[in-house]
């Protein structure tokens, strides 16, 4: 007998359907003798529906202790309904709890609060009479004021991984409408092809680089407690993806075939369109000048990605210093340094959002020195003109022109033979 | 400074417009100085819109831990939205809590839970901080296992007046969509006027005989408090109905003229149109038949109201026995006794909805015989045929056929004096 964690999205539950389908997925789960707790995002567009009330109730709520109380609703509605279909349609007994009564413990950051603390005591005690606890994702509890919380992006999953790892559950499984995780994103490569393991390093670099179906969090919070991630379909008997967990020499894949002993070369290609560019242009070249641009930036609480500084060759004593970073973040970014030309002495800011983040991930690539002259090869084939370039020990990422990035993930897939006969089923619109 | 309660309904937070009208007159009863203490309602129909969702889901529900954890949410939404809108739109700082947070300790009996402890301390420290403490309406916690509970209906006014009397508020002002309590339905009887003040006991005997103005419950537990209710309108400014509890010899209408010191005859005139009566037809008429029908009905757990018993003059020896009840147990009633026909050797069951209830009541009738002259010679004028009687202290009541009330109800206020010039206004369409 198991413990199984099961993490269903908003797109699994979208509708009436959605639940009883889980539902009848979760009794399932139970009646093969497994231990089961589910934790359930909102209904399909629940979320966006209150946040629409409250906009139209004041465009000045902002992250506040009420707003997290109202998207809070979200979570209840879908857990108390899947329970009510476990309940009475399968005839299973299961019990619903609310983030704070599955002791999911935070901080006290409205919006994106941070797990202090996780005591599943209320949890336990379901399992131990026999009942399946539906927890309501996304959701925890400030203790020292009472408050109720919420986790900010990727939340249900953090809250799924983070109650694995205390109740030292056998894996997490992650459903939503796609079958796994992908060699790219099969909306751009269409020969893209299931991966049936990935090392959760590499699912670090794939969630960090643009990859959707895990959030970069709970993949982080998974990999330090060791946890095996199984990320699959509710709309789907298939096996999906697992993520495994590195250290872990005894890893037996439950239910699957055992992993291969070599790891394939190149995991996948991932990509990413919400990145912008800044320049700054005509910055004195002079020590100290770049770190003052960078501290500047820093103190903005602005998350730069990557970073380039050219010596002009036909300026003397001028540089340009071009960065990468989330395109919510540019008004900001523009705005601060801005505000410091005479400070900084440059000549002037570029901005453009038409740019695109191409990642090429595989652990195997750290032994394999061939990998990035055929990743330059492929995209220089393609025609593809790179602006920046970044590495790890397992990725190397371009920024590309925007309208060329479809057609780069393309060509690097086929270049590493990622490419498979048929095209990927992707399940509902978003592929989230 | 006064500690006001202020309760409102779902038709007066609607919708956003709804929820910044009923921010706005939180505000200013804050900024006149007072404490305010605001209870609330789902919005609209968003009860309703949960019950579909969960009937959509499976038919078997029923009153259950899941269904009240599904319910509560929507409180949970109309507090949130509240409270922003009177933080952000109003600059009046304000802050929701759930029933649980607000110290509303319930027994376990889901879906019609009652309260067991009102303990509001984080409500009482809010307060003392300045902030309006804004309160979901009709749920609670039973404290033995922490699960979510709901108190049924007219459950937001009980949390109310239980809130209002654990704090020993000054008055419990209940909103909704009419402008206090009339002297008759208004939709029947247009030149029905609102009462200024009436009494507690005259208010129960309204409530219980067909009144939606105010649940019964409420009207119970703040006349158990001493505490005085202020029954308005939310879509206007005007003072609505005082509700005032007895033996309150030095009681001083808050912002309102001072009682007059003789209670008017009559008070209101109220209708009920959701009765149903069973008559048990050719019973042996030997001691103890009756005992044996009452005894079934009440062990079925039926709640009967008039019950009248006739003598047949043209056959001996049989009776029959005549009682009313509400049309949604008449089924399990008619059942129940069918079972029993040959140990209470009846002849036959007939069972009619078309019946309806109207009740004239009022304090002044204690010490006028006159009344219930004045009140059957109006429903003879009338040609309304009487089915059924019954009386109280305060209170006449009769049971006529269905499509004759609307006209007796007129009738009997005409006759006490009640009609005023020109017509009430109703906002809404219910009339809740």
């Amino acid at each position: 007998m198991s413990l199984i964690v099961q993490k269903f999205g908003g797109s699994s539950v979208a509708d009436a359907e959605g639940i009883k389908r889980v539902a009848r997925r979760v009794a399932d789960t139970r009646r093969a003798g497994n231990d089961v707790v589910v934790v359930v995002s909102a209904m399909g567009d629940t979320t966006d529906d209150l946040l629409d009330l409250a906009a139209e109730v004041t465009p000045n709520s902002g992250a506040s202790r009420e707003l997290d109380m109202l998207l809070t609703a979200g979570e209840r509605i879908s857990m108390a309904v899947l329970a009510m279909a476990v309940n009475a349609e399968e005839g299973v007994t299961a019990k619903s709890f609310t983030g704070s009564q599955a002791g999911m413990i935070t901080d006290g950051i409205h919006g994106s609060a941070r797990l202090v603390e996780v005591n599943p005591g209320r949890i336990r005690r379901a399992l131990e009479e026999g009942d399946v606890a539906i927890v309501a994702g996304f959701q925890g509890m400030n203790r020292q004021t009472g408050d109720i919380t919420t986790l900010g992006r990727g939340g249900s999953d953090t809250t799924a991984v983070a109650l694995a790892a205390a109740l030292d559950a056998d894996v997490c499984e992650i459903y939503s409408d796609v079958d796994g995780v992908f060699t790219a994103d099969p909306r751009v490569v269409p020969s893209a092809h299931k991966l049936d393991t990935i090392t959760s390093e590499e699912m670090l670099e794939m969630a960090a680089n643009g990859s959707k179906i895990l959030h970069l969090r709970s993949v982080e919070y998974a990999r330090r407690f060791n946890l095996k991630l199984h990320v699959r379909s509710s709309f789907s008997q298939l096996e999906g993806t697992v993520v495994i967990p590195e250290n872990t020499e005894d890893f037996k894949p439950n239910n699957l075939k055992e992993i291969p002993l070599e790891q394939p070369l190149i995991s996948g290609v991932a990509h990413d369109r919400s990145q912008a560019k800044v320049t700054v242009v005509g910055v004195p070249d002079v020590p100290g000048s770049a770190a003052q641009v960078f501290g500047l930036l820093n103190e903005a609480n602005i998350n730069l990605d990557m970073i380039v500084q050219n010596i002009s060759t036909d300026r003397p004593n001028v540089t340009d210093i071009s960065f990468t970073l989330p395109q919510d973040q540019g008004d900001k970014a523009v705005a601060t340094l801005s505000l410091a030309k005479e400070k900084l002495g440059f000549e002037e800011i570029k901005y453009t959002e038409e740019i695109g983040k191409l990642s090429l991930v595989g652990a195997g690539m750290k032994a394999n020195p061939g990998v990035s002259f055929k990743f330059f090869e492929a995209l220089s084939n393609a025609g593809v003109n790179i602006q920046m370039i970044s590495t790890s020990e397992i990725r190397i990422s371009v920024i590309t022109e925007l309208e060329k990035l479809d057609e780069a993930v393309r060509a690097v897939h086929t270049a590493f033979e990622l490419d498979t006969e048929g095209e990927a089923t992707v399940y509902g619109g978003t592929g989230r």
